[in-house]
């Protein structure tokens, strides 16, 4: 998984041992580890290929049309792309352990909680990168009632996880994100989470750290905050784990 | 289907009648459509209550939290949004009349077309409504490329629709966009679309039209045109299917 991210000239790899899918993937990219995420917890056989985002590799392109990490290759050599439907494809083809809720409605429900925390996401993102012009009073509370209606929920679940006693896909498809929480202080805002008002999603995440398939993924905050810093500057330093 | 959209002031209408899902929708809401379709091929019960957009009655937010539609209310009371996530719970949870291929990789790569084909639909918007500045030459690569892949993908599957010998998940999907796609004359833009260049597409548009299940939410040309300029007029007329 931390294997040196190929650049444009570097030699494309040969195939995956039999038996094996091939993710191409980027250690960085939250949505890459969102398959990632999917793979361990269901314990499926792969191998990672890790693309560089600024420089990314001439024959990466006929495997990935859009040049998108993730993309999932498989035994047959077609390839799959976009995170969620990659995650539903492993869901539908692998039967064993499960992750979405068999419930049709609480299926439908868990992807509108995914929905939603994506427009949390994008929120946080514009807030981030767009400086103050395009950060919007809007964003705020689309924020703050995303993270409200995420503590309630679980709440309302009684549960460890969204997914029950186990992390269900719901848990793994916002994991990403929540990994990389405490990179906001390294903005100085402490407004935007205010922590006491989220306990249980605060305990969530502690015990979402402590997964053993959650762990296999798990990057500490201070190499999320390396890489940040290298990608601010222009130079994103896909490689600064391999160091650690 | 064709009842009187709604207004902010309006009576909240009764609950629906017992064993009907009830659809909050908008006759012109090409999202909406889709939901319609679905329902329609799969034969379910529902009622409609249309909703003026541009004037939301205020109950329709303890309906929708959001205000959107479509919103599906459930017999328990529940309300469901977003077409996509709408239209896979109902496949899920009625399993006659089953839409997507039941093979999971055919799944995953219908639902990848869907996605190129939302990318498409979002740079023809940016023609309709941007103007010059926004529309750019990506966004001509995007709808050619699009359409292309879409003429191609009927080559290949060999079949009347994309679902087969009737139509399935994917062709409800992107139909109510083609439905509408007679309207680019009305912006005298004849390039966009090289109707010669997409024989299959336009004999797939020919069949889906004539299809009973379609039939029943289609709107001629003529009616989509004169929506369109009361729009763009900044007073649309949702009603206006009712003069005709």
């Amino acid at each position: 998984m931390n294997s040196p991210h190929l650049k444009n000239g570097s030699r494309q790899p040969s195939p995956p041992p039999k038996g094996k899918l091939r993710l191409y993937s980027n250690r960085f990219c939250p949505y890459s580890q969102r398959v990632v995420l999917v793979l361990d917890a269901k314990k499926i056989a792969y191998d990672v290929i890790n693309i560089d985002l600024h420089s990314k590799p001439d024959w990466f392109y006929e495997k990935s049309l859009l040049g998108k990490v993730p993309a999932l290759e498989l035994e047959n050599g077609e390839v799959l792309w976009e995170s969620l439907i990659i995650s539903e494809y492993l869901e539908e083809k692998y039967k064993a352990h499960h992750l979405h809720n068999q419930d049709p409605l609480q299926k439908a429900k868990d992807r509108l909680l995914i929905e939603q925390f994506n427009r949390v996401v994008h929120a946080v993102k514009r807030f981030l990168t767009g400086g103050l012009g395009r950060f919007t009073f809007d964003d705020d509370d689309v924020i703050e009632n995303g993270l409200n209606t995420f503590e309630r929920e679980l709440l309302n679940r009684g549960t460890q996880f969204f997914g029950g006693n186990k992390p269900g896909m719901l848990d793994l498809m916002i994991w990403p994100w929540c990994e990389r929480v405490e990179i906001l202080k390294y903005f100085g805002n402490t407004n935007l989470l205010k922590k006491e008002n989220y306990k249980r999603l605060m305990e969530w995440c502690r015990k979402m750290s402590e997964e053993p398939s959650v762990k296999k993924s798990l990057m500490d905050p201070d190499t999320h905050i390396k890489y940040l810093q290298s990608y601010r500057a222009g130079r994103p330093d896909y490689d600064t784990i391999l160091d650690s």
